[in-house]
């Protein structure tokens, strides 16, 4: 451990709305139970922009100063003194949760819903934008060899999508509505296709969006408005877009005895067809974050490695974030960026 | 059958609003696998009021002549050809649905999501306020020697309830939240208690119902307003009262990984708390009727008959229905009448 | 159906123990809701070969002239007098099942284990081994313009995999270990991967099945013997050998809490290691057949065209079929043979 | 903590096959997490008195002197530093589970899988039948003031059934068998009614066992040879009596698609009527202790709080264990015996 604490851990800290600084921390020390992750791959997510824009998250606030990133990968580079699952050198995937283990949640498998859970960059929890991370060795998973640690870290998005399409109940022949096809709608895509859904429609207003989702496997892609002539019915509807009237739609949209899973973050009180839902005995549902699914997301992951990678469109260092983040508040987006704050080659 | 045709079928008929009517009618022929019964008890729900005050419930209006009634009791006093589950004479309590058999949801066991289903009193089906019903041998269960024919018309609403209960998971230990105590709440607490239910609070207005919940098992009891100060917890909430305040208030008690169930006829579009559903992960979800449930539905009404019995608090003729209709439309209903179409003792 | 009547219906029937005999009779008068399919693919089943050559399977005894044959699809050329769902001219592929449609199995969704289902070649029923059969139009469905017809036949052993990967729970990223490769078990394995499993052992005896196993998608093959020495657990087990040791082996390979399902007709009484599944809290069950999956099958049939089309070893006439079963009970059966009654090019 | 530790700790000690000594041991110092409770009521059970007799049972060898004794409930005398749930002097009772937290049936909610659990009285972990005992706070649940410390002590057979009840999915109006009456039975049957059960049939060769079965609500009660003449179908069975031809009956009793549930440990090996689970689909399954479960079973023992009572045949001393267990051993056994380790009122 000594050795370790030598290297400065560079890191990008978030002071308040657009304030980005890249600053030097001390390396985290670590628990009997912890490893250390020199972090090889960081997505940025669009939470990690909420927060860079409005300093804020939902009832999430950035009261003092914050380390962006939740969904990363890296190297393990020391050892918690009872550690048994990881060795040095192994390259792994980390799962940015830290329930507390007792509670009732906890207790019954659901630790996504525990309310003491600390999450990576969820205020005041420091997430993963920086060279080095302590991650508890139960949340951190091998990345298998044939799988770059770029994807590695979309592993993270695939759990959300995975999760969603848990709830959802999708299986081999579902027909799905997906609305959204930012990273987290064409994750859910990814996984949706994992579970056998032969038959996925994707609503979504940008033109490139469009195109991607379609070069990604959706059977059929549509235009919001679009949505209202459709006719046949669906098995699950998955909203990954935040938009009010897209919930309504999909909604409308479902099969007597259908569910519709809401992914993401939500307003505070939105409008649902009611009589739709009664008459037709519809479920309405919502995933947050995801539980006990990080290893087989890592087989969903590696089986479309292909698709993961199309995802990415920027790869920038760690001294990069702030400027990247300036200017992706101003234009079109990227769909997904990774950070590379430590060069695996320099481990 | 030929000295079955000659009896009278008399039968409460609904002309339009507030328009009932008590006429001879023809005692229906019986198809091969119908049976006739005489019918000596019909519970008087809400929907039939619904109809009688404004002509229409829903989406569905009465457009020609229609008799009312669903909850209904009798006896076999007629066998088509091919019956072979009943005998004449026996006492029998009827489910009011008929589904086409043949499609989707009726294959997959479904058949209250039926999109071709005829159910009793729902245009522009008639209903079972009549002398004679015929019933498909399969919709008709054996009423137990020991439960008297108006509790064996209620099993109707006791099977709603049961449903409710299902779709909620209430199961032994479950901390239950009830709104609204008319005959369909009190229904779904005896079903909740049924089911295991240990803590069940009821939400209601009026303070003859919430004394009724209290000497029906509700382990306490509560005004709307107060629901509000309720800082424990529950595990299901099972919306009866249509009221929408009472839907958003309920999904806010929901533990996390919570189920809100809403039964009967809600509005068009009602505003739900998102948020609340998002970060718990809560389920919303509804009842249409119900399936697959009469059997244990009787059960359930037999172990229960004492409450059942409590519930009602009057019982008319057949001829008496315009003038009690009439009546309770102006004054404080009565929480469950029963009208007696054929006396038991002139079979 | 005047011109219809016209046609000769030429079928393979067994009289006995290996007596098939091809004979004409007459092409079946159809009832309402049926439709009259010519028979263009037959897969020659399993169980199809046990009558052939034992008379009887199970509880079940050919006692007068049988027509074998239920994997079949054909092409619609008469239709009953209320069939809606199809036109004649329509590929159909064709669901065996005949469920009476009242009990309580067929009122719950579960027609598959009706007491008084009918099914295709199983005693008394007559098969597909024929040129017309009529069929109820609800158990036709539409064979995809890019499937072919053996393939659209074979849509039933997908069924029955499919059904045995739901009961086995299996999803995105579950551990599968599959005894018995001949078609039912390779059926499977096109079924677990359709659900998302990502790491599928197959044990198999014979080496060429091992090797199309491999070929079709399995992560690891093993002989018998070689599973004892397995050491990781699996999720999910699903026997398919019919070999008694095998199911006492995979159930010893679940995880705790892991499910086992065996298909197929099996023995009398086996001994199962109780003290593991109460230890883990095993699942053992089984699949009889299938309900209500026939329509995700064909998807999951067009996902799989081209596996499903490997599986198909020899095509013959139906006028081949008593040499052909000679043939089988004395050589090396192949994987999969399918008849051809008609030759669509002549409809 | 210091004037505890002044205490003596006498305990009831089985140092081998029918050798169980009274003896003083020290107090147990306190985690951060636990709490102290001076033990006033311990039930035996069956297992109990399986290491008596053998020494071991299944796998569990006692290999160095044990404390006895997993059914308990007592009064909280100091707390460790970090005990937030728990107040000094609270009466509570305790579930006798510790698992690991970490492993992967920790993390999804299935603790009585984890590979790693701790459990009084099963060796190498001393047990409940001590004045004091030290007890994770999380694994303590408050009695109700309404309940005994006897009754409090036995929610732990009730947790055994209740999770049986659930795994075998009884409902509102399930008709259940249930083979053997000891204790578990009795709770199983207790567990039974509480999750709506209406028709109970209990199969127990002793006499008084069936005698106490009717009195405590089983609708119908046989001897072990009466059960082949019952025709009636049963949608669930729960094995109690460990004995191999009961689980063979059960099992052809359930109609198809039903759930058997083994309670308790089985033998090796055992014959199951694999054609019967076949072509019905009937699942075989089974309950090692619990997880989840203890706070709905305090609300369950409380409705039932009579029944409980008059499981209870005999109450002593801890001084007195030794030789009610030698007696116990060759004379007929009482139904449960309550070991009081400290007397309530002197705390």
């Amino acid at each position: 451990m000594t050795s370790v604490q030598t290297f400065d851990n560079r890191a990008a800290v978030l002071y308040g709305p657009k304030d980005v600084r890249i600053e030097d921390r001390p390396i985290p020390a670590l628990s009997a139970n912890e490893i250390l992750v020199a972090v090889t791959a960081v997505g940025i997510c669009g939470s990690d922009m909420h927060y860079y824009r409005d300093g804020y998250l939902g009832d999430f606030i950035v009261e003092r100063p914050l380390v962006l990133g939740h969904e990363s990968a890296g190297v393990v580079v020391a050892l918690g003194s009872r550690v048994s699952r990881h060795r040095i050198g192994d390259r792994v995937t980390v799962e940015p949760s830290r329930p507390c283990g007792h509670c009732d949640m906890c207790s019954q498998g659901s630790y996504n819903l525990c309310r003491r859970i600390r999450f990576l960059a969820t205020p005041p929890v420091d997430g993963a934008l920086a060279r080095y991370i302590a991650v508890p060795e139960d949340f951190a998973f091998k990345t298998p060899d044939d799988m770059t640690d770029p994807v590695a870290a979309l592993v993270e998005p695939v759990s959300v999508g995975l999760s969603a399409c848990l709830k959802a109940h999708i299986s081999p022949g579902s027909r799905v509505l997906l609305t959204g096809a930012g990273p987290i709608g064409l994750c859910t895509l990814i996984a949706a296709q994992a579970s056998g859904a032969c038959d996925i429609t994707v609503v979504e207003p940008s033109d490139s969006r469009r195109r991607r989702a379609s070069a990604m496997g959706a059977t059929r892609v549509l235009e919001p408005l679009e949505l209202e002539d459709v006719v046949d019915e669906v098995d699950a509807f998955i909203e990954c877009s935040g938009a009010r009237r897209a919930l309504e739609s999909g909604i409308r949209s479902l099969r007597p005895g259908g569910t519709a899973v809401a992914v993401g973050m939500g307003a505070g009180a939105i409008s649902v067809p009611m009589s739709a839902i009664q008459t037709r005995e519809l479920t309405l549902t919502a995933t947050f974050r995801y539980a006990n699914i990080y290893e087989r997301a890592v087989m969903v992951a590696g089986k479309y490695h292909r698709h993961l990678e199309e995802l990415i469109d920027r790869t920038i260092s760690l001294e990069d974030v702030a400027g990247h983040m300036r200017d992706s508040d101003t234009e079109q987006a990227a769909l997904k960026t990774i950070v590379v704050p430590v060069d695996a080659n320099t481990i």
